[in-house]
C-alpha cells in the first residue's frame, strides 16, 4: 500500500529552502524595504520557532498576528503551524469590541504586532484576558516607545535564538494550523480553524494552472491582506512552488502598487476590487507603467464588473481572473477561467462570462438548491443557495454550536449566497440571501442591479438596498457615488433612463440617492446593513 | 474545523461530466477510431459500474485490464475504483509465466481484454486459478471467435446495463484503487497498490504548472501505455482538469504519432525515449508535420540524451520536459523543469540540465545517502542512493514481505538508483546500483558513459555493462548500435577516440561490441542482465 504520510505545511518550507534558496521575498516594512532569500527566510523561521519554544508555546496554543503583509508575518505563517501551534491572523480592521472578542475567544497566548499598529491594541490591552506577551515587529534596534505591557522586540528575540530547529515530521495532518474570524454582519465574528491538511490541499489546488497558476517563475504580489483568509492561500502556494513573493506592507495606493508591479516585475497581483478600481482610475488619469510582466490580475473578495474587465484588457492589455471564496472555504472554491472554446465567443459575451464567479475548482463539491432543497436547473436563470463540501471546507465555527448548526447542515456548508448557474457551469452570484429584494413575490438581485448601474460611465460605485413598501413589501433603492466631474450633471432621471433597456421594468429602483461615499465593512465590502439602517 | 472529506477518484469523474460534458476523448481501437464526449464517457462508465455489480464484483475485488490505450480502458480506470474495486492493469509485455504469476498473485476475478490481445491470454487461460470471466473489448457486434472460456462481450453488457449509477461518496480515502506490478529484473514481478488518496494527490501534483501543467485547454496524448504505472497518472489528471484526451491504441509508429499530434492538435505528448528517438529519426528523414500545438514533449521511463533535447528544440522548435519515476512512486517524483534563471544560461548548459532527472516534485521528500547512510553533498559529484517518502510513495510490495523489507527501510523507499545532486537540486542518475561498474575500487556510471557515447553522431543506442576483470575486478564494455549508413565506416577505434577528451581515461571501455539491436526488457529498457549473461 501507500505510505501513511501526513500532509503538512512543513513540506512547503523545506522545499523552498532546499530547492529555491536563492529566490527572493521582497518585504516593505514601516521603516524600510527588505529583500530576503528563501535561505535567509528559512533561518529566521527556525529562529522564530525557537523563540516560540522559549516563550513556552505548546502544541495547539493560539498565537495571534496583527500585521500587514511583510516578511515577519510570512515567518509567522510557517514557524507557528510547523512547530505545532495555531496562527490566529487578526483582522486589523475589526472594531475595538470585536478585537477584544476574537482575541479572548481564540485565547491568544502571544500576539505579534507591527509597530505602527500598536496603538490599535494598546487601547484594549487591559481587556485581553489570555495574552501573556506582545512581540513588536519592527526594524528598530531598540523597542519603540509603546504603551503595551509585557512587550518584547521580535528582532532582538530572533537574534538571540538558535538558527536551527527541527520541525516535527510526525504531526497529525488534521492538526489545527491557523484560524481566521469572519466579519459577521450580525453578532460577533465567527472563527474558522484550518488544518495542515486543508491548507496543504488548498495551496496545491490554488497553484493549478486553471486556478491561479502558481509557478517558480512567478513574482506574486498579494495585495489581499495576510490577515484576510490567509491571503487566499497565496503565501503557502508561492513558497511551495518557489515563486518570488512581493509583500507590499501598509501602503496600498494605486501609485505604490503600480510601482511595485513595474519594479519587482510582478506576474500575479492578487487583491479585492477596490484595489483594481483605484488602479484603473489611476491608469485612466494618464499614469503609465511597464506592466509587461503581468500574466493576469487576480480579483476576489467581491465581484468585479464586466466593464472593468473589458477596460483592463482592451485599454491596458491586462487580463483579469476573477475568483470566489469565503472564510469558511479556505477560501478559493470558484474561479472564472474561460474554457478554451470561450476564446471564440465574441468579446462582450466572454467578458460577461469572466465577470461571473466561475467554475467550481478541482476537489470541491458544489450544489445549488432552491427553498425546497431541490437542485436548480443549469439555465442561468433559476436562483438557489450555493452549497459546498470538500476537504478544505469548514464543518463548524470555533466554539459556536448555534451558528454552526445554521450554516453547516446535512454535510454541506450553506453559503447564504443566492446564485444562478449557466449551461457551462459558471456560477453567477445574484445576491446574499439577506440582501435580496423581495418585491411583489419576486426576487430582485441587488448585485445584478448594482453591476448594471456601475456600467454607467459616470458611476464609480453603486449599492442597491431594499426599502419597505406597503404595496410591494420591498422596493429597490440605489445609492450611487458619481465621478467628481459628473456630480453636477447626472441626476436620478439619467440613471433610470440608462437602466430602461437593461433590466426588467419592475427592477428599476424607485429612488436614487447620490452619496459622496458608500459606507464599507472592515473588509471593504459595501455595508448594506448600515445603509438600510440609515435610509429605511 | 475542516470537513472530514475523503480524497476520492470519484470527484474527478463528476467534475468532468458536470463541467466539461462537451469535451472529447479520442480513442483509436482495433477496427475504428472513436470520439466520445465526457458526457458519453460518463454514461458508459456508469453502465460499466452496473455491469461490475451484476457480475458480482465486491469492494476490494481485483479486476484485471489487458488493453491498449483506448476509451474502454479509460472507462475501467474510473468505473472499477469508483465503485470500490481495484483495477489491476496487466502489462501486455510480460512473459507468459510472469502473466500467470501476476494474475494469480493479484487474484483477478475478471479480466477485460482487447480483442487483438486475446491470443496472449488464451494460451495461459487454463493456468489462471481465480479468473471467473473474460470480457472482450471490441467494436464488433458479435463476439469475435475466440478460444477463451467464460468470455462475454463488453459492448453487449454495457448496452444491456442501466445508464445511471450512484458512485459511493463515503469510501475511505485509503481504499485500494489500482495496482501495478513492476518488472523486476530478478524474481517474480512485485505488486504495488495505489489508493484513492495516493492517486488523487498524485494527479493534482502532476497537473501543477511546474510539473506537467495539465489544463482544460490541453490535448493530451499518452503514448505511455495505460498498463504502465497508470500511464503516469495522466488519464486521471486530464479527466479531472477537463483536458481532451487522445488515446492512440496499439499503433505507435512515428508516422502514426506524428499524424495524431497534427490532426488532434496535441499539446502534450507523453511517452518513453524509444518513442521520441523514433519520432526524431522520422523528422530527420524529412517528414514534416504541423506541431505548432505542442507545448512540450514529456519524456519519462528512461533518460533522454542532451543531444536529442537540443535537436528537438533547435531543429524543430519543440521543448522536451524530462521526468523520473517508478512503479513504487505513482510514478512522478522528479521533473526537470528549468528554474527561471536557468533561461539565462548558455543553451548547452541548459540542455544538459534538462537532461537530468530534475527537481523533486511538491509533496515528496527526498534524500540521497552513501553506503554509510550519510547524505551526500549537493555538488554534482558525490554519488548516493536516491530515497523517497511521501503520500504517493509505496510502503511495501503486495504480499511480499521479504522483498518489501529490502526496499522499504526506516520509513523510506530505497530506489536502487545511484545518483548525484547538483547545487541547484537537480538529480542526475548515475546508474542502477546493480549496473554500476566497480573498477579498481572506484565507481563508473554505465549510464553516464552511455550518454556520452550516444552523443556520437553515428550512434543510435549504446549500453555499457561490466565484464569481469582479473586486475580491476570489473571493466566497462560498450554495446553499440550504429546508424545503418555508418555501419561500414565506424569502428572501435573511432568510438574510443571520440571518448578521449570527454571522460576520465580509466572510464574508457576496454571493448566495443557492435550489435544490430540492444535487447530490451518488457518495458523497453536496455536488458543489461541479458547482455551480461551473453557477453561476460
Amino acid at each position: 500500500m501507500m505510505m501513511d504520510h501526513p500532509l503538512l505545511i512543513t513540506t512547503m518550507l523545506h522545499r523552498a529552502r532546499k530547492l529555491f534558496p536563492k529566490k527572493e521575498v521582497f518585504s516593505r516594512c514601516f521603516d524600510q524595504d527588505h529583500r530576503l532569500t528563501y535561505s535567509q527566510f528559512y533561518e529566521r523561521t527556525c529562529r522564530l520557532a525557537n523563540v516560540l519554544a522559549s516563550l513556552g508555546v505548546k502544541p495547539g496554543d493560539r498565537i495571534g498576528s496583527f500585521a500587514w503583509n511583510n516578511h515577519r508575518h510570512l515567518e509567522l505563517y510557517f514557524a507557528v503551524p510547523c512547530s505545532g501551534a495555531v496562527l490566529h491572523t487578526i483582522n486589523l480592521r475589526l472594531f475595538p469590541d470585536q478585537l477584544v472578542h476574537v482575541i479572548n475567544h481564540a485565547e491568544d497566548k502571544i500576539i505579534f504586532i507591527d509597530e505602527d499598529l500598536v496603538p490599535l491594541l494598546a487601547r484594549i490591552a487591559d481587556q485581553l484576558t489570555t495574552v501573556e506577551k506582545f512581540i513588536i515587529l519592527s526594524d528598530k534596534d531598540e523597542l519603540p516607545e509603546i504603551n503595551l505591557p509585557r512587550a518584547l522586540s521580535y528582532e532582538k528575540l530572533l537574534a538571540e535564538a538558535p538558527a536551527e530547529y527541527d520541525f516535527p515530521e510526525d504531526l497529525d495532518e488534521n492538526t489545527p494550523a491557523a484560524m481566521c474570524y469572519t466579519t459577521a454582519t450580525t453578532g460577533a465574528p465567527k472563527g474558522v480553524i484550518y488544518t495542515h491538511r486543508s491548507i496543504y490541499l488548498h495551496a496545491m489546488m490554488v497553484a493549478l494552472p486553471d486556478v491561479l497558476n502558481v509557478r517558480e517563475r512567478d513574482s506574486i504580489l498579494p495585495v489581499v491582506p495576510m490577515f484576510h483568509v490567509l491571503s487566499w492561500g497565496i503565501p503557502y502556494a508561492g513558497v511551495w512552488m518557489g515563486s518570488k513573493l512581493v509583500l507590499p506592507g501598509r501602503l496600498l495606493t494605486p501609485e505604490a502598487i503600480c510601482k511595485l508591479i513595474e519594479e519587482e516585475k510582478v506576474t500575479l497581483p492578487v487583491g479585492v476590487p477596490t484595489i483594481w478600481i483605484g488602479l484603473h482610475q489611476h491608469l485612466q488619469s494618464g499614469a503609465s507603467y511597464d506592466f509587461s510582466s503581468v500574466t493576469y490580475i487576480v480579483n476576489g473578495g467581491s465581484a468585479i464588473s464586466k466593464s472593468l474587465i473589458k477596460s483592463f484588457e482592451e485599454n491596458y492589455g491586462i487580463k483579469v481572473l476573477h475568483g470566489y471564496g469565503m472564510t469558511e472555504t479556505s477560501p478559493v472554491v470558484l474561479i472564472s477561467e474561460p474554457k478554451s472554446y470561450i476564446d471564440q465567443w465574441d468579446p462582450d459575451r466572454r467578458y460577461a462570462q469572466q465577470a461571473r464567479q466561475g467554475l467550481v475548482v478541482p476537489g470541491t463539491e458544489m450544489k445549488i438548491v432552491d427553498v425546497n432543497g431541490k437542485e436548480v436547473a443549469w439555465d442561468g436563470k433559476e436562483m438557489g443557495e450555493l452549497c459546498f463540501k470538500g476537504p478544505w471546507i469548514a464543518d463548524s465555527y470555533y466554539r459556536d454550536p448555534e451558528r454552526s448548526a445554521e450554516a453547516f447542515r446535512d454535510g454541506w456548508l450553506h453559503t447564504g449566497d443566492i446564485v444562478t448557474i449557466d449551461e457551462e457551469g459558471y456560477i453567477f452570484i445574484q445576491d446574499r440571501a439577506k440582501d435580496l429584494i423581495k418585491s411583489g413575490g419576486e426576487w430582485i438581485s441587488s448585485i445584478d442591479l448594482e453591476n448594471t448601474i456601475m456600467a454607467h460611465p459616470d458611476v464609480v460605485e453603486a449599492a442597491v438596498i431594499a426599502i419597505p413598501d406597503e404595496k410591494w413589501v420591498e422596493r429597490p433603492m440605489a445609492c450611487i457615488v458619481l465621478k467628481e466631474s459628473a456630480r453636477e450633471e447626472v441626476d436620478q432621471q439619467d440613471i433610470l433612463e440608462f437602466l430602461k433597456d437593461k433590466v426588467a421594468k419592475w427592477w428599476i429602483p424607485d429612488r436614487v440617492l447620490f452619496l459622496d461615499e458608500i459606507p464599507k465593512t472592515s473588509v471593504g465590502k459595501f455595508n448594506k446593513k448600515e445603509l438600510r439602517k440609515t435610509y429605511s
